[in-house]
Parts: structure tokens; sequence; C-alpha cells
């Protein structure tokens, strides 16, 4: 089958095994699929991952290798991770496979990704697309679960601000997601005509150069992933407020972790979320990732893909096979 | 008077001006002061400060310029920060004074200190002292207070572990104020002798050297001030656990911050704490203090008390008035 992997170097082939379904597993043919930053810091060597690369999927589901058949023929998105399910799991108890110690983890840990034909995944991970929400928007669940994600961590009050600072991908979705939730969210981002995209949708934004000095935020929201990023994060929260970290920072930069101290913050890290409530968000048309979608490529210009991410101005890199 | 300064340099002299107390404040006799390693930091800059230095300390109220005297002739002992308490400050409005923006906090911000004969204080920021606590156990009331306020800020389940990190007085305390709310935890330190002065008190305690590689606490206090004992504590704390720093991390090392993503932990800032439930502890003769007290000066001999302050193996240092 045809498959984008990293093997040393990302490469495209049309000659990889198809993977059969173990007990309790389906075989999914891929639609679409959505590039993500983690795929390229794969590429450079991240979690020392080789294979098929790719979390982000839709998909149909061929065959089931369980008495379970009712996803059989339904097109599903399905959570990145799984656990081991022993009896003892404290994690695989609660269904937060992500923090299991025995996790598979498609396209970046143990586990072939979705950049193929194919795939094969647990059915209990397997989530059925409501029938209004296209493939285009699908593709958007895995991301969109992410900056959900703030909801179940954090209890944040309508009438408190929130500050989602950069307009990637990820404070693009994550201002959005927020914004759905009938929250007071203002995105801070470099580009005009990203912000905009938030912007058109209802969402209050500005750009970063005019964010007031002793603005005070309750919630801040670090979605640029880089050092001065967080350290203006730090600033820019209330005493006692909460700033969630969603981005994994660039390291190597000597910071001073004295605020969060001195003004008692609180930093939250977020990941990874569940599925369903970034689902009903999309069933019931609250967001539309349209703007966000950079370009779609055929797999065979999957190389290509992944230069397009590269670019500063790209947002969301699709895949189709 | 008799006051210890920073002025450039630190500075002992006989000659300081008695402070006057203004509407709603205490003019208090000091009896008893214990050096904090902040007024060490300030000797070094911090704050821009200067003027008496010191916020720990016991005293007796000789003269309150108020119509309320109900704490003439008590002994007390005062929180460190007061604030505006104009009636649109939110932090006044919850006497939550150290984060008011027009606060004062003694020997720190706008205001002296009471390494002096005497003090000033707003009478609604003193606190009688129980008579059975003696002096010697009554001026630790302000680090127990900031102890304490790890209860206030998150709630431990009696069922989770909790390891404190740095066997300085900042992590005995710590470990010895969450051991007397009946808390599962453990002390880890580098030096024997002091980890055992929480032993004898019933906390258990760990050398740093033999915690167990993917030991995993649902809570970590870090109280060594360092950056390695951060980056311990990130390796240390539990997925979707709490790290509370407790202390001001030393600048100038890189750090990378992925595992708070990845791992989805919580870092919780703590500063300072309210003085009703130190006091309570204090009371109910929940920790003995004597232990952690390495000398105890005279007002004359307090540059020598700096000097001792200094010294590696050193805990608590108090100074006479």
């Amino acid at each position: 089958m045809r498959a984008v992997i990293f093997d040393k170097e990302l490469k495209y082939t049309d000659n990889y095994p198809k993977p059969v379904p173990e007990k309790g597993e389906a075989l999914i043919k891929v639609n679409l699929t959505g590039i993500c930053n983690t795929d390229f810091e794969i590429t450079k060597g991240y979690m020392g991952y080789e294979g098929v690369l790719g979390h982000e999927f839709v998909g149909t589901v061929e065959y089931i290798n369980d008495e379970d058949q009712s996803l059989l023929g339904k097109r599903v998105v399905g959570e990145i991770s799984y656990g081991c399910d022993e009896p003892e799991c404290e994690w695989c108890a609660v269904k937060n496979y992500r923090h299991c110690k025995g996790r598979h983890t498609i396209g970046i840990w143990r586990k072939d990704g979705c950049f193929a034909d194919y795939i094969t995944l647990p059915i209990k991970v397997l989530f059925e697309i409501p029938e209004n929400v296209t493939d285009e928007q699908a593709v958007f669940t895995e991301p969109l679960a992410a900056a959900c994600e703030i909801m179940e961590q954090l209890h944040i009050q309508p009438i408190q601000k929130v500050l989602v600072l950069g307009d990637g991908k990820l404070g693009l979705t994550t201002a959005l997601a927020l914004h759905a939730y009938n929250l007071d969210v203002t995105l801070a981002g470099k580009h005009k005509n990203k912000i905009e995209i938030a912007e058109k949708q209802g969402v209050k934004t500005i750009l970063s150069a005019n964010i007031s000095q002793g603005a005070e935020y309750d919630v801040v929201v670090e979605a640029t992933g880089t050092a001065s990023g967080f350290e203006s994060a730090m600033n820019l929260v209330k005493p006692r407020g909460t700033l969630v970290l969603k981005s994994t920072v660039a390291t190597g930069k000597e910071l001073n972790l004295a605020p969060i101290v001195i003004n008692e913050i609180t930093v939250l890290g977020s990941r990874c979320g569940q599925f369903i409530p970034a689902l009903t968000l999309l069933k019931n048309e609250r967001i539309d990732f349209k703007p966000l979608i950079s370009g779609i490529y055929d797999a065979e210009d999957a190389i290509e893909a992944f230069e397009k991410n590269k670019e500063k101005e790209t947002l969301k890199v699709l895949i189709k096979f």
C-alpha cells in the first residue's frame, strides 16, 4: 500500500505492507489526513520513532476483528493513543490512555501511523463521525480535542478574561474552541491575516505588538511554542491566574521562573484531549476549519506537503489517500 | 534606636529614628526576629530595597494609634504585607494583601522592616500569640504560614503521596507542616543531620541519592531553590500531578519545560500564607521548631548573624532586640 514513512529520512513508498488487525482492532481505509508539527519534529528525531507517520485522520472501517461489528462501514476518527488495559492500570481504568506506560500512539510511539492507505486501531478508540460533518472538518477532530482539553482540566468562569498567545494552527484552534464555549477569549498574534480567521468567526483579536503593558488576564494560553511566548504569558497572567502551557516550549533558553512563585501563578500542562466534546462542536457546526486549510495534497506528493508545512505562512496541510 | 539596615551595604546602627505609628497602626517593641534568605537576597540588590531589613518577628504592642486598643500590651506577630484598602481593590477585599498593587511589605517593599527595636504595622495584620507559644516558636509563624499556604491552594487527598525536595529551612518547615495535616509526606534531602530533624517528629525521610528512578508522587514540593531541583521535581511527579514551586528557582539555567506538557503537570507557584492556620498549629504544639535554630544573636552582632546565615550547615538564625 502507499505510505509516508520516517526511516532515517522522510520517504514516500507505494510498497508498504498492509496492516492486519489484531483481535479487537478494525482495519480502516484512510481517506484524509492532516500534518501536525509533531510529525515534522519526528523527522528531526523526536521520540526516536521510525515507521508510518501521522496521527490525524478520517477513514472508513472496512473490517473488524471482533464480535462487535457496530462500526463496520462507518466513517470514523480515532484517538491517537490506546493503553495496555491491564486490570491494575490506573490510566486505562479511566480511559486516559495517553498516560498509560504500556501505551501505543499512532505515528509516534510503537504503532504505525495514518499516512497510509490503511491503518489498524482498537475499536475502543474509534468514534463515528456525525453525517453532517465533512471529511475536511472531521480531520481537525484530534487538534480540536486537544484544545477542548483545557475545559476538562480547568474551570474557566464566564466573566474571566482569557488570552490565547499565538496565531498558528494551535492558537487559532484553541481560541475558536474556547470561543465556542462562550468564554471571553482574545487571540493575540503577529499576523493580521491569521488572527482575522478567528475574528471572522467572532473571536476578539489583537496584534501582539498592541497588547498593553500591565494587561492582566485570568487565563493565558501559551501556543506560540517559544520561550519568549512563555515569558510574555507569565507577565500577562494575573496574580493567582492560570498559564496553560499548550506547546512544548523550545529548549535551550534560560528561563526565570520566579514570577510563577511571586505571583502565585498556576502553570497547567495541557496536551491531548478526548474526542467526544470535539465531535460535538463539529456536529453543531460551531467552528469552520476550512480557512485553516493551506493545501490538500495527494499521497504521492506527501514530501511536497511536508515542505509546504514548513513555510511560515502555512496553517494546516492535508494529505489525501 | 538600634536597627539593621541595607543602604548600599548591610549595616548595624544604634541611631535609627524610632518610627511613629500612623492612624490605624501599632507601635511594636520587637523581641525576637528571624533571618530569611530573602533578607540575604536584598543585600544583593533584590527588589532594590533600602531601609530596615527583616520581616519575621515577635513583638509586644506598646502603643496603638486607633480607637481599637484590644492588642495593647499583647505579644504579637504580623503579616508582612498590607494593602491599599481602596474600595476598588480586589485583593484587599479578600485580605490577600500580598498581591495588592499598592501594598507595603515590611523589610522588602516601601516599609521599614523588623530588625530594629521598634516597628509600626497596621493593627489589621497583627495577631496575638497564644500564651503557650514561646517567642522561639512564634518567630517561625511567617515561614510556617508560607508552608501552610499549600493547603489553601491545593486539595491534597489523604491517600496521595507527597514528596518535599530540599532539607533547608523551607523544605523542613514545609514537610513538618504537611505532616501536621496528616498527609503522607516524605522529605528528601542531601543532609542526613537535617532530614533527621523532620524524621524525629514523625516525617518519612529519604536521602536524595536514594530516591528510586521512576518514583511517582502525586504532589512534589520543590524547596531546593535550584534549577536541578526543579528538573528532578518534574521527573518525580506523576502524570497529571502537581509540582508546587515554593522557591524562586535560580535563574540562568536552560530549562526544558516539555515534561510539563507531555505529562500534563500542574506547576503551582506558592509564596506567603495566612497566619491563622500557622498560629493554630503552634498553639496545638504540632511542630517543634527548636531543632531548626542554628543560633541566637544580639542585635549588636547582627552582621555576624548574617555571616552565620550564609554557612551551608545553618538553618534558622535569630536576632534578639
